[in-house]
């Protein structure tokens, strides 16, 4: 195997180019079938994190090298995207998500999945179900990500929860926690993918109308990306209640923290779930994820694709190096 | 009985005043014997939360008016300073901590405790134990504050933990830990005021050296007042660990909320604690609170006392109606 595609960012320019195909080194080779593009990936591109390297982190494939893990040749993979170092107690536990030595894929010191192939340790690769479609296992990481609410915070039967922001994360949000029994309101600005998420079968309201149940919520996601959002979900959450921050944001945010602390609120960072329980959703078919596709668009076009992700109406947009 | 005296803010002006004995009404009326003067006095008296009226919500006194509750007159009492309504749901579970129709004396809607006579709903009254001093027992209520950090966060046998703050708060809160079986490292920019907490026992640094354990602590408690404070209590968290926000901070706070998602971090506010394990610690002698106390004053001189409470080396002044 020669050069392969890769969608590259360095220097704040991001482009498909050939590069050599990655050698397994011990770790395993997965050739990539399809791949999520993310907004953290737009973010990536723009200079956030200081990321240099090939882009993304959705993906599902096949197992080309499976290094020194179980996982034949020629099996369907998705694959957890933090890659530990093995040795130290967070790695013992199994759970490699807050090694400080870790790398994550198409994020954080390791190439990603935007590419015909990638490498990642084999204890990290999960092998997809056949009742589960490429398409809907290239939501198994995001799908993840939203299941690790429930991770982080303690959403009993019967509580009041809200999602803050319309777009595919807070969307992604709502609908797993749906499908875990809650009965979350979407909150967002956007009439039209609010009603997006109604024909999906979720409670919404106008960001401006959310304020009449201001001080009600019990828990509040924020999933929007805005400052804004933020002070938003303070403002719907009752004292003792809990802000879930899904969104990662540029900078300083400013909070009232007086608020947080008169009203005994409780803020939780949440960033990966683990695989298992997303892949679990999908293959009971529990959340209807085939048409969050807007588009699937070929790996030579995936600088366009990443600026198209932006645009207005546009939801999930998945590579295929087909 | 005609005019007493309190301590009034009105305008931005803090002085003595004679106002008319407060009427008890159907709650209790207590004679004051002494009363702390606390950081949130101060900022009260600058205007935080738009307060009129009389200042003081950390005091020790003798029942005068049992209005209707069990305690007979001339009990020596403390009382929480949370008036609920007594009849929504959280006050009916007997905590009006949070109830949306609360009063706080001296600090929302309720006159308070610098001053000849004070009112209070009755079952918002505890006796004191005669072991427990007077001057001991102004402590109840920021003791109880600083030992509501344990209903917020779960800190564990073992586990590492932080004060951020070297001032009266940080001191109390690193005390009431260290009387629950922990070790907090106390952190502070004050050489002195660390040197008076190493001669009460506990660990201290200085904030310069403390981010030689950055990302080290479990548990770290903010009680600084300032943001930086809350910027170094993040950076020395560890991920997934917790940060108890204990000062309030006047207007919008700048946090690094990417910070909070990446590492996973839980923030929690914590207001006002019970005041029954506050107690117990003061009847235990758990915490040696007598040498806390820079200086006892008359009421009389309470401006005066007030303006004097926030220079270097004041700890806790208290007032006297004697």
């Amino acid at each position: 195997m020669g050069a392969v595609r890769a969608l590259r960012v360095r220097d704040g320019a991001t482009a498909v180019a050939e590069v050599p195909t990655p050698a397994a080194d011990g770790e395993a080779r997965v050739r990539v079938t399809l791949s999520g593009l993310c907004n953290t990936d737009r973010e990536l591109a723009r200079g956030y994190m200081g990321f240099a390297g090939t882009l993304g982190h959705e993906f599902v494939g096949v197992v080309d090298d499976p290094g020194d893990g179980p996982l034949a040749r020629g099996t369907r993979v998705v694959g957890e995207i933090n890659a530990g170092c093995g040795a130290c107690p967070r790695c013992a536990t199994g759970d490699p998500r807050h090694c400080s030595d870790r790398t994550v894929l198409g994020i954080l010191g390791r190439d990603g999945a935007h590419a015909d192939y990638l490498r990642l340790p084999a204890r990290n690769l999960i092998a997809v179900p056949d009742v589960v479609s490429d398409l809907q296992a290239v939501f198994v990481e995001p799908l993840a990500a939203a299941c690790g609410i429930l991770e982080r915070a303690a959403v009993a039967p019967g509580m009041a929860v809200a999602v803050v922001g319309d777009g595919k994360l807070g969307l992604l949000c709502a609908l797993a926690l749906a499908a875990a029994g809650h009965a979350p309101v979407l909150v967002g600005k956007h009439a039209a993918k609010l009603a997006r998420a109604a024909r999906r079968g979720l409670a919404t309201v106008l960001a401006a109308d959310a304020l009449d149940r201001a001080r009600s919520f019990d828990v509040v996601v924020e999933a929007s990306g805005h400052a804004s959002g933020f002070a938003l979900a303070l403002e719907l959450l009752r004292p003792l209640g809990t802000l879930v921050l899904k969104s990662t944001f540029h900078g300083q945010t400013p909070i009232d923290a007086a608020r947080l602390v008169i009203d005994e609120i409780r803020v939780v960072g949440s960033r990966c779930g683990r695989f298992a329980p997303a892949l679990d959703l999908l293959a009971r078919h529990a959340i209807p994820v085939d048409d969050l596709v807007t588009d699937v668009v070929s790996l030579d076009h995936a600088a366009a694709a990443l600026a198209r992700a932006g645009e207005p109406g546009v939801l999930k947009l998945v590579l295929t190096t087909a």
